[in-house]
C-alpha cells in the first residue's frame, strides 16, 4: 500500500465515532462491562482527538490483551475501602485502571461539593490513559482538581541513574467562562512515547532527556526506546535534566510528590514496584477544591479567564507563535479532529485490525488520509 | 576590616538565639505584635539555617521598613472572611505574610484533621519567607502539606518574554518516621536569589535562565540582577526553560497552577498586579491531608521513609555524590548551624547594623568566622 504521509507519518483517518465503536466492541468482546468499556474508550479516543496519540488507541491492544488473559480482572468493581469524609480510598481490584479512577474523580467531585474539598486515592489499579480527561471531568463539575497516577519505573531520581519513578503526570484542570484550562504533562523532561515518535520520524534527541545504562546522557533514540522498553537500565532524566544546573532536584521532587501520593499515601506499590507479582500495582489521587466554597464562582471563574487571556496576550517572543495556555492546542486539535476525523499511522490501523481478528469484531473503518 | 572569607563569602558568625532575639527585637521596635514578631523572626532564621540565605535575615531590612513607614500593617489581624468547613480563606489585612501564613497553617492542619484534608487561602498578604518552614509545621501535624505563594512578577511563562508569574514556589512536605520529607524550591529554573550570590561571587550564569529585554536569552549577571530587581523587563525562565525541548512548557504551567490558585481562587491579586496601589497584595495557599483520614498514619508514615530510603540508597552517578531526598541538606546544615553558628556576610551583618541604629535596638553580636 502507498499512502500520503504527513509530517507524523499518518496515513488514515478514523471518524471519532467510529474509532469509540471499535473500541467499546473490543474491550466488551475481551470481557469489560457495558460501563467499563465506555468508558476507557472515550478516554483512549480523547486522547487521539487531543493528539496526545502515545495514550490513544495504539495502546489498545494491552487493555484488550490484559482483560483476554485475565491479568487485568474482567470482574473488578473499585470499592471503597476508607471513606473519611472528604477523604476515600479505593481498591481497583485490579481491573482497568479508567473506569476505576472515573469512579474516584465522581466521587472526589461530590465530596467537594459536600465538604469544599475532597482526596480519593485509587490501589490496585492499572493503565489509565490521560490524566487530562480525569482532571477536566472534575474541572466541569465545578472544581479545581488535580489528577496523577504512578507508572512503570523509567524516570532517574537526581542523583542516580535507577529508574525508580514513572513518568508521573504533573495535571490539573479548572474552570473558565470559555471552558476548561488544562494542563497534563509527564514530570520527566520528555515522555517514552515522544521518543517513540522521534524513532518513526528517524528525528535526534537532545542530551538532558535520558542516562545509558552506564549513568552517562544518551542520544541515540532507537537504543534509548528499546532500553526503555526492556528494561535494560536505560532511564528518563526529570524535568529540568540530570543536575541542578538547570533544575533536575525540582523535576525529580515533583516527580517525588507524585510517588508519594500514589504510593504510601494510597496505600498502593511505588512505581519501582509496580507490575510485580502478576498486578500492575498502580495507585492514582485526585484533589478536588470547590469552587464555590472559595466564594462566588462565576467570579472566580472570570478572574481565570481574565489571567488566561493577560498571558495568551503577551508579548510573543516568536512573533510566529503567539503565547499559548495549557489545553489550548488540545482543544483546537480536538474540535479539528472531532469534525474531519482523527489521523492514525499505518502501524496503529494495523494493529486495530489483528485487534479485531483476534477479538472476532468488526474491524475499524478508515480512509485514506491526505492531510 | 579584614577577614576569612570562606567560598561564598562569608564573614562572620552568628548564634542562631542571638539572632532571633535581634530580629524579634527589630521587628517589635518597628511595631509588630509579639507573636508577630516571634513567627516572622522563627521563619527568617529558619532560612539562614538552612542555607537558603536568600529568604533570611538579609532581608529584615524591608519588613523593618515596611512596618515602620505603614506600607505593611502593624495591626493587622489576619480575619476569616469565608469558612465552608474543609475550606476557608484568610485576609490578611496587609500584615506580615509570616503570621498570617501560619494561622492559616494552623487552621488547615485543624480542619484537615476534623474533615481528613483542606484548603486555606490567604489574600491581602505580603512576602513570608520560606514556603518549607509552614509545610514542615504542617506536616510535623500529621498531614501532607502543599504550601505556596505568588510573588512579584519575574517569571515569564513560555512563548513570551513578559516577566508576569512570581518565582511561586512549588513546595510540600510530608511525615517519615526520620522527621519531615520537605520540598521548597522556586517554579523558575533559578531564583533571582541564585543570580545575586553568582553576581557576588563573580560567577558565570547559563543560558536557559533568563531573557534580557530584547526576548533573547541573557547570560549577562549583574545587568540580569539589576534588571530584574529594577524591573527594566528582564525576565525568569521557568522550569524547563524557555522552549518546549526542555520542558519549558511544563514548568510554565506548573507556575501558573500556583498563580491561579494564589491569584483568582485565593480571590487575591495575581503575580503581574501584586504590589500596586499601596500594597503587596500577595495570595498563599495551605492544603493539608490528614495521614489518619487514609489508613494507619504509621504505616504510611513507614512507607514513606522505605521510599526515601530506596532512593538514597540508588546507585550515584557520581561516586562521591550520594543521591539526596529533598531537605536532606537543609537539616544537616540546620543541625551543624545550630551547634555552631550562622555564617553571615558582611554585607549583611553591616544592614543589621543599620537596621539596629535606625530602629533603635541593641546590635548583633557576631563573631569572626573562621570557617
Amino acid at each position: 500500500m502507498t499512502h500520503a504521509k504527513d509530517l507524523y507519518g499518518w496515513q488514515w483517518l478514523i471518524d471519532a465515532a467510529e474509532l469509540t465503536r471499535f473500541t467499546v466492541e473490543a474491550l466488551r468482546a475481551a470481557g469489560a462491562g457495558r460501563r467499563e468499556a465506555e468508558v476507557t474508550a472515550q478516554v483512549l479516543v480523547a486522547a487521539d482527538l487531543g493528539g496526545v496519540e502515545s495514550h490513544g488507541v495504539a495502546r489498545l491492544r494491552r487493555y484488550v490483551e490484559g482483560l483476554h488473559s485475565g491479568s487485568i480482572n474482567r470482574h473488578a468493581v473499585p470499592e471503597i475501602v476508607a471513606d473519611n469524609g472528604s477523604v476515600c480510598v479505593l481498591d481497583a481490584q485490579n481491573g482497568l485502571g479508567q473506569p476505576a479512577l472515573c469512579t474516584a474523580v465522581d466521587l472526589a467531585a461530590d465530596r467537594a461539593r459536600q465538604f469544599g474539598t475532597s482526596a480519593v486515592m485509587v490501589r490496585r489499579s492499572n493503565h489509565m490513559g490521560i490524566a487530562g480527561w480525569f482532571a477536566e471531568r472534575a474541572a466541569r463539575a465545578g472544581t479545581l482538581a488535580m489528577v496523577s497516577t504512578n507508572a512503570v519505573p523509567q524516570v532517574a531520581p537526581m542523583g542516580t541513574n535507577e529508574p525508580m519513578f514513572g513518568t508521573n503526570p504533573f495535571c490539573y484542570a479548572v474552570p473558565t467562562p470559555q471552558g476548561t484550562l488544562c494542563f497534563d504533562g509527564a514530570t520527566s523532561t520528555v515522555s517514552r512515547g515522544k521518543l517513540e515518535q522521534l524513532d518513526r520520524l528517524g528525528e535526534p534527541m537532545l542530551t538532558g532527556w535520558a542516562l545509558g545504562p552506564d549513568g552517562r546522557p544518551t542520544t541515540g533514540v532507537p537504543e534509548t526506546v528499546q532500553g526503555l522498553i526492556h528494561r535494560k537500565g536505560y532511564a528518563l532524566l526529570p524535568l529540568g535534566g540530570g543536575d541542578k544546573d538547570h533544575g533536575g532536584h525540582k523535576g525529580s521532587a515533583l516527580s517525588l510528590f507524585i510517588e508519594l501520593l500514589c504510593g504510601p499515601l494510597a496505600g498502593a506499590q511505588w512505581s519501582r514496584h509496580t507490575y510485580q507479582g502478576g498486578e500492575g500495582g498502580l495507585g492514582h489521587f485526585v484533589f478536588c477544591l470547590s469552587l464555590e466554597a472559595l466564594g462566588d464562582p462565576d467570579i472566580i471563574r472570570a478572574g481565570v479567564g481574565q489571567l488566561a487571556h493577560e498571558v495568551r496576550d503577551g508579548n510573543p517572543v516568536d512573533p510566529e507563535a503567539p503565547v499559548r495556555i495549557p489545553g489550548d492546542r488540545r482543544h483546537r486539535l480536538s474540535e479539528q479532529r472531532n469534525a474531519e476525523g482523527i489521523p492514525v499511522l499505518e502501524s496503529v490501523v494495523a494493529d486495530l485490525d489483528a485487534i479485531a481478528e483476534f477479538i472476532g469484531v468488526t474491524p475499524v473503518s478508515a480512509m485514506t488520509c491526505d492531510i
